[in-house]
């Protein structure tokens, strides 16, 4: 219910890369209003923009994705050493607002520092930090970071990606936050998980084991859930009802590459 | 050196109780100003009020204690249940300003929940802040909470102590701050510690394993470090130098129950 | 409803001193228990504890009190100075749990130090929460301190009775917190409010002007809302329903100094 | 003093941009060390990365730059629209480490909602920000956000640039943090400052009044300082000395469009 005219900036469009081929998409908004796409930055996020009038607005997203994942043996996969990162990466290690590695390092290098460095450090990070916490949604909130969740050790997907990803820059892992949809997440909701930057390229990882990395439809992409959130509204409506799901298209397809992804957004 | 009158309250007198007696005392005050005394709480906490005067202020304290303290097996040392805890204790289950203790039940428990209550729960939560922690002068200050240490990992005996209370008070054990001398401290300070409430009693505890227990000399007692400030002063005033030492007057008394304590607070 | 046999520290009771004289009082518990009363410190507060078996638990309090407060001209009424501050109120200039006046000595003294110190000067600081704040059920928890609130600039009725304790404190007024019921607070509720240590004596101020003063009927008096909780719960239960009013028995009493103060808590 | 092999990553080369043009520049190693210069995005950012022996390392940094600062009045430059902001700028309202807009919504509101939007809004938030902060060195750390600031009231030029951009952010307009060199600096050191983006461009501002704008010359661009650290270094090393002086060439230029900009860190 839009109470007075709003702006949507939406990021729930699947991103356009060379791991997801978009066979067919549709945004549609009742009552019909333009919609307006924005590319922002290089790493193919999405954004549209909606200016809302008074009263009821629905809008529904589908799309039906190719996923071309690269499987890789993950046996040899090495960090990358502090001087041969790429500038582009460097950010990656930077605290953010919700990722407060520039607290964490002592607490990441007595847990992770005697381990091997490489892809199973990674690995590590993230089945230490399912063990630690108890997934319970609405236990935090827009505002808990990843301090927050190791001191109360509870959490939903984005908290999960934000301890993995703050324990792997305190480590001098390049880390960055991925939004998405997840083909058999149980409940159907949207997700959030993460990347790492290993041996000259992005992993996917998620902390969670809620749903296999291989049905992940990535979004959005960034320092953590601030740069990537679902809708951003600038003016007065609230929410009436979200509804999310991702269906695995080819039943037989066990490998999930390729996805029938919709989401139905009801901002009314 | 006072800058503007000010108002000290001074709380380094060595509490008078059944473990603690106070053979000789002093109290000196330069330039020479009448010291009121004020006996605070039922706890024995002792607070000595100045007026000082402008210019430099030295105060020198020196006391000699012997000390009764009740040494206990603590093997069969139970946890008091919670129905029977009395109502002058269920006050140290609550959270207080630097022991979040509120926030850290879940924590607790997954740490320390599988062990069998009474005196070696309390031994083991001295164990895991005494492995987490690196001893770090500096490394906190005044406004630091126990949460905030639990990320950082650093801290010095107020931080250590402050852990160990919220991890019992999280577990339901009624735990309390003790501010002390401690003989054979190095290097030598004021210290901090802390009691667990087990079996109907107090017991002493330090985290930090820094000096033995049985030659600590109790000063104040309080909920956390915010009830024991060494010196509140109201008024404008700089601290250039704070020597304190506490030695064993009777150096074949390998049981540490009479000891000199000094301590000279140069506050200028 | 108890899914565990779980123990009950009830603080609902009213408090019995020299301005509240009880009346009548019953306290009922369905199924019955036997309900034990602690009294906790010297303050009255009182504690009902009870051994709450599986299943639904139903508690009814009922209490009539005849109020006596005392009606002070508040012109001349002066701030102690800090060198007369008897030694029982000099823990209430402690920083708290949930009152962190130690981080607000600067903020206090730029809105505050140009005020005339004395009552006014704390009822300058309830205008300024008053005007600061925006009431807002739901928008803090449990963990929510004075800090926080000052940042979200929302919260309740502990929350403006923790902005105002702190801001008092930092200016060197000793200040508690005050839990209790309120004749005509709506919606009717449990408050909090607070108390200030002006001129040898503790004076009542409320921050939200939900209710009249005149009408508070004091339960716990504590540091802030960490002492006073109305329930402690050890053992798994969930709330299922509260229902708490207060009414003004003689209903042409304009002063409010006899109450009918009756609670219902359903804990099943 | 390198005590292990560590690599630094050196962020004080100044950016080069048709604002600033460098007419020359030297970066010395001593002892001799080669020293790669890498782009980091596409704000110019430059960064020095060198791999340091064990011993003693002298850096000495040094540049003469033109600065050609467009200057534009500032009567009728307006915010830019919510739905005109291009994709580009729209990640400089989120939150990020330092600057936790997303918790100040309501005090921005409150306190500059009022106002007319546009250039004199910044400049009241910079006003309002100069006045409501007390600067002070040392009072504030590494980890220190912009809500620790408005709490505390004091801090360094760093924290009154993350004051104002936090605000800018909650009023929705796109703030980021700038690093840089200060002529006429007193004391002379690195400068933070801000920008904020309004009628379709960046126009620079500095809370702190401690030096002209039109003489800062630009290092670093980012989200908050997170992005901009002057030095980062992976290793084992202990800073003994940093020295930082910034000239204006032309004694007589009143514009300070071309400085000497001049910095020596000694990192042995």
């Amino acid at each position: 219910m839009v109470r007075s005219p709003a702006i949507y900036l939406l990021n729930l469009s699947v991103t356009r890369n060379a791991h997801q081929t978009v066979t067919s998409e549709t945004l549609e908004v009742f009552p019909f209003q333009p919609a307006e796409e924005c590319d922002v930055g290089p790493l193919g996020n999405r954004i549209v923009r909606i200016n809302a009038p008074l009263g009821e607005l629905t809008i529904n997203y589908s799309a039906t994705v190719e996923l071309h994942a690269d499987v890789v043996d993950s046996t040899n996969v090495c960090e990358t050493s502090y001087e041969h990162l790429s500038a582009d990466v460097l950010s990656y290690l930077n605290p953010s607002r919700y990722c407060e590695s520039d607290k964490l390092y002592r607490f990441a290098f007595e847990e992770f520092g005697q381990l091997l460095p490489g892809y199973s450090r990674v690995t590590a990070i993230c089945n230490w930090t399912y063990e630690q916490l108890h997934y319970s949604p609405g236990s935090t909130g827009p505002t808990t970071t990843a301090c927050d969740v190791l001191i109360q050790r509870t959490g939903v997907c984005r908290d999960y990606a934000h301890v993995a990803i703050s324990l792997c820059r305190a480590m001098g892992i390049p880390a960055r936050y991925v939004s998405g949809y997840a083909v058999n997440l149980q409940p159907q909701d949207f997700h959030g998980f993460f990347e790492a930057y290993l041996d000259g390229r992005w992993f996917l990882f998620d902390a969670t084991r809620l749903a296999p990395v291989g049905g992940f439809v990535r979004i959005g992409t960034g320092r953590d859930a601030a740069d990537v959130a679902f809708a951003t509204i600038r003016g007065e409506a609230e929410c009436t009802g979200i509804n999310v799901w991702a269906n695995n298209a080819n039943q037989n397809d066990q490998e999930l590459n390729s996805n029938d992804v919709q989401t139905g957004v009801s901002s009314a």
